[in-house]
């Protein structure tokens, strides 16, 4: 299964502000804590389509990220405002993709991808019912609650 | 020196929401995560009263946890809106002290305290300069720009 | 019930090297890492007395964080070895204090303090068994797997 | 300028124990952590070959990491012993690649590739010194300090 996705429908921003435990010794923020701004923007993105998913994994319905990669153009720092578009790119029967950009302003800083499986809490391959197929294909529905 | 604080001038809430990878395997909030939630407050603190902590940081000028506390009362979880109250409850001439509650609704999951140095690029103590002193306890002057 | 500890028996190190990842922007040790710094000397003491923290884990027997407390005395670096003094200060029906110090050689870097309890996987407290107590006061009976 | 690597040359392992804050409420190792993993197994792998990257990191000589990515294969798991194994695998003018694999006993449980390129504390792009380039290229020289 591979399913068509509209990009207006795929698309959510997600605003944060960098916190000074994410920055390393360099000054900059380290280059781990760029996956967790993907996985708090894709987390906020679920949300503007409704899903909770807290619930999900309470249930033992889980998205592990099974391939991350990232570029790194320019340094975020400290106290920094960033906005991180979220874009899910593919959409198949057990497994999602979706690509991030960083964005500061117009600069965009970083980019990145990830592939999400989705699994049962026995680490098992779930597919994605269809009702749930239908809400991550469906836009945002939800008010935006950027930043909590 | 010793600097009396009205302590509705010295109390500002700021809002975040638990990410994912700030959870442990026992399902709830690992219990360093609190000391990135107070740090984000007390910058947040800062912000409030016209102060970019980011500003200081680049110019060399810090202020250093010397002293952390922590009491755990009951876990938060992931993706719980939580409010994190901050107050200033002591202001030295080279140091201050932040006192913390971390509520969810109007539970208090967590209380803590920290005392900051502040010092300089060379790691030298600093003291408060008359007009910082001011700004720490003047109150609240910006709006509030929650989690961002 | 109190049991008394013998400080030759509550006594292990634990040696570690500081991570690039755990520095921050003032080029020094962000003060949230020695929390983890304990955490991974207190598993380690445990497996210094035969016991794997994370086979009770997976039993659903955990040992919450309850209490922190910290003095950050002087900064640890990136690349320091840095070693862990860890004992068992107080043991009781349903919880127990470590204490901490972090030694870069003679230097006491930084100290502190944990108050644990016992609980089962809905949170419930549990009373440590007799074995268990024996075993807490054992004294170190598995060799030095420093690191690993 | 490419240069030529030796894979035996190239190669070293770098054992470590999954902390227990390195897991997240699946009950696995945080997909982000495997980052971690990767910049102490290259600190160490840099150490093997007499080089401390603190010295360089306190000079203002930074090797940040331009690229990253990650195949999650299976988890690990806390208190997991792992070997990263690390290959240099390219060496330009201006940046190096390295290419990590993540094992517990034989089984490889992550791969993963960073682009780092190497910059003054301008953060303006330096060139690799020849005898950099040497020690890049010369084998293990040191003995196995596993862990620290």
């Amino acid at each position: 299964m591979r399913t068509t996705i509209e990009s207006t429908c795929a698309t959510s921003l997600h605003r944060l502000r960098v916190r000074f435990c994410e920055t390393d010794m360099m000054g900059i923020v380290h280059h781990s804590s760029y996956l967790a701004y993907f996985e708090a923007a894709r987390v906020a993105w679920l949300r503007r389509r409704g899903v909770t998913y807290a619930r999900w994994a309470e249930r033992g319905w889980h998205l592990p990220v099974v391939e991350a990669s990232v570029r790194y153009r320019a340094p975020a720092r400290f106290e920094d405002v960033l906005e991180i578009e979220t874009v899910l790119t593919q959409l198949r029967s057990h497994s999602l993709r979706y690509a991030y950009r960083v964005l500061r302003g117009e600069e965009c800083l970083t980019e990145g991808e990830t592939r999400l499986a989705c699994i049962d809490s026995a680490h098992q391959l779930l597919r994605f019912p269809d009702e749930v197929v239908e809400v991550l294909c469906s836009g945002e529905t939800q008010p935006d609650q950027d930043g909590v």
